[in-house]
């Protein structure tokens, strides 16, 4: 574990402030929501990331607790119309959420169609504009990028003003790796912000990712995660 | 083989027609999808089934040929809002698109939230009803259902105008089964078809799940199971 205690990142409530505490199951109920949330405010998490239908049960459950409400727009597989994203996006901010992952359009980057993914990631930041201090991440699915095409589409949030850029949707085929948060963070420059996403499910590998260069990590277990921290001793 | 041979479909042809010729791999580029349709016209499929953002090019491709083009709404996961799905209906329609696979809220149906269920259907269904000929076709993810959960979910997508119950997505845990397909059928009571999708990729299993109650096959195997065909007798 001296791998843990070698960042920056190396207390519980550090690590906490930068997960996105993520419940993306298709079939999950309010109850699970309602439990998510009451989880995320007693461990400190940065917000909650749940599905659209769920932001405004979120918001109202969150209200006044300092924990931010995130959602998944064209989601997971990104292949919906711009116009379709940029409609979401907006309706996602009328119900509360104020941190928005959209999933690029991998298929236009695939044939290398870049204007066209810059204007898909675009359109939902313009609907972010609206809503002071909201942020937009932007989901490469590494997994199915080369390393020029990860750049690349690094390069084109960039341009298109998002704040972010996020590894994966965690239900595609990879997740991710230390190699990729690294690539991209080197390619942001320090303009765009690295969300590490897709298999984090150890205090290790969160740390891991942290030093690689993630500023938020989005996990499902964040509870497993925080709980290997109680047995690091990390001295100063 | 004898199966194949016993029930109602039994020529390459019929069953062709049954099928929706499938390509939902997010990172599909435009020319996959002129394969797609190349394949379509000369093995007469029914349908072609692409994301929202390919509609208007397989549209194009589509003209004049017979072949219509089908898409899926909320896909894969069915958690965004209803005024979303109910947009996106909307666009692909504009788009070219007359049939709309939408995933129901699946988070709704586990906790019984059965009103807004239906709710979310009739939204897609009302901005079909705008498009003369266009079908709504509620994809339930079965494998997640119980079998009680299953015919609910059948007598809503009925209440809210839907043609069709569908299986699965093809990106979820499960695909379609002999029996969620029989159970789909008797719901329905020949007023709301089946299509079964999901792990189709036999002539055998593509006739199972006709012979079942399908009037419909989704299925990126089409090729597959008409080759299979080729390898049957059926003597009348």
């Amino acid at each position: 574990m001296d791998q843990t205690c070698s960042g920056l990142f190396r207390t519980r409530s550090q690590v906490a402030g930068k997960i996105d505490h993520t419940l993306l199951d298709p079939a999950a109920t309010g109850s699970r929501m309602v439990n998510l949330c009451r989880e995320a405010v007693q461990y400190g998490f940065g917000t909650v990331c749940v599905h659209p239908v769920w932001v405004a049960t979120c918001t109202r459950l969150l209200a006044g607790t300092g924990v931010k409400v995130a959602t998944v727009i064209g989601f997971p597989l990104g292949a919906t119309l711009p116009r379709v994203k940029a409609f979401e996006a907006g309706e996602a901010l009328l119900a509360g959420a104020v941190e928005l992952d959209m999933v690029m359009n991998i298929g236009w980057a695939k044939e290398g169609s870049w204007s066209a993914v810059e204007a898909d990631i675009s359109g939902v930041v313009q609907a972010a504009r609206k809503v002071p201090d909201s942020l937009v991440k932007v989901i490469l699915e590494t997994s199915l990028l080369t390393h020029s095409e990860i750049s690349e589409a690094c390069r084109r949030a960039m341009a298109a003003g998002a704040d972010y850029v996020k590894t994966a949707t965690g239900f595609g085929a990879g997740g991710a790796t230390v190699e990729h948060v690294g690539l991209m963070a080197r390619t942001g420059g320090g303009r765009l912000k690295v969300k590490a996403a897709g298999g984090i499910r150890t205090a290790q590998t969160a740390v891991q990712m942290l030093n690689a260069g993630a500023d938020r990590l989005g996990t499902s277990a964040g509870l497993a995660i925080l709980a290997g921290f109680e047995e690091i001793d990390c001295k100063e």
